[in-house]
């Protein structure tokens, strides 16, 4: 992206092993929203830098800075710039009905899919690399047993015998949902094994984002591959 | 309400024990929109019933039925009423920027005003009522000082030195946010005692929706008073 292009784009502050900061990266990359990249390394602490923390007390990313508003919480973000930025409508539909699709399921996956998801991941890769603890198994087997509940929730509820979350067009809704389920592919583990038809949205997500998906989890990958050469 | 008007009417299932049903309950009846209330009693297991359980598989109030369209999740029942219902536009503005500040704190709430200020409420009314034990009071200075870093946040990043949550009216969010911190009052705690500029705001919240601020809250003024004169 050439300098002309990026003076008064979208700033976005990013550490891309955060599940919410993928959406956020896959939306701008194939919206074709101009932005810049800010990243956050959540490793080093970045996020609690003074810098950052004055961009958002609560040291979370992602932030978006968009022409000095600054903006916090990865729903809101990617409400924002399917509104703000002409992106094709079937992001965040207008139509009440579909939107409001989409904002029942943006709602639920705060209690449900993400932090679900984000616990098999934790207790696999995370808090082992951080303590250098062997895992907790019997933790972990309760984390898995409440995620294969939320997911049955999540093919009932919401894909039901749709191609997507939301309806027959991939939304935010989608970013969201993969992108935490994605997560415990750091530890080599495929979450939607037992799912096959969570398996298939998967893949409908993956083409209809097509280059930007491998993008986003480029740093995962990579933490997947690093592990599994250890072992 | 004629029995006319409320022919093709909103249909809403609520608790008003529940935060969000008092918060969905406040904007039907200031912004005058034709609904009927149906009551899901959770103490009566109401929620687990057949009937009930179709319509939201999660066994959660409120649930919003609309012309035969279901919809789950206060915040989206909210937001696609004040959509759909040409209601006063400050409850959920149309500028971006000003609705993605609503978005915010909405997606906020989730992770902090609500599990944080609703333990206080089930660890001071709902388990010793439940159980017949006493108060965990180690659990419960706990949560209450989880709380109070809540509060700290809600009013330096959302409240600030504006009237509202978002801004200079009222919105969704702040229906929410109040609706959520009236719940420890069923235990006559008031969690806003330490805090002058939100004890302001929640007043300026009431006189903005005036009756209905009491009306919604009448079943938790009634749990308090019970309580009162048991002591």
């Amino acid at each position: 992206m050439s300098t002309a292009a990026v003076r008064g784009a979208v700033e976005v502050y990013l550490d891309l092993l955060s599940q919410p900061c993928r959406a956020l990266h896959i939306l701008l990359n194939c919206a074709k929203i101009p932005h810049k990249v800010r990243t956050v390394a959540l490793r080093k602490g970045e996020n609690r830098s003074p810098h950052f923390t004055k961009l958002n007390p609560m040291q979370k990313v992602p932030v978006m800075v968009d022409n000095g508003f600054i903006l916090t919480e990865s729903v809101a973000i990617l409400k924002y710039l399917a509104t703000k930025y002409d992106v094709p409508e079937h992001w965040y539909p207008r139509q009440p009905e579909k939107r409001a699709r989409v904002d029942e399921y943006t709602a639920w996956h705060h209690s449900n899919t993400r932090p679900h998801s984000a616990k098999v991941f934790i207790l696999e890769v995370l808090l082992p690399t951080q303590s250098g603890s062997p895992v907790d198994s019997m933790r972990l087997t309760r984390a898995l047993s409440e995620l294969d509940d939320t997911l049955d929730k999540l093919e009932t509820m919401f894909l039901r015998r749709q191609p997507f979350l939301c309806g027959d067009d991939i939304t935010v809704a989608d970013l969201l949902a993969v992108c935490e389920l994605m997560q415990p592919l750091g530890g080599d583990r495929d979450v939607l094994h037992n799912h096959p038809p969570l398996q298939r949205w998967r893949t409908r997500v993956q083409s209809a984002v097509g280059d930007a998906f491998n993008q986003a989890h480029a740093v995962l990958y990579a933490i997947r591959d690093r592990r599994k050469a250890k072992l």
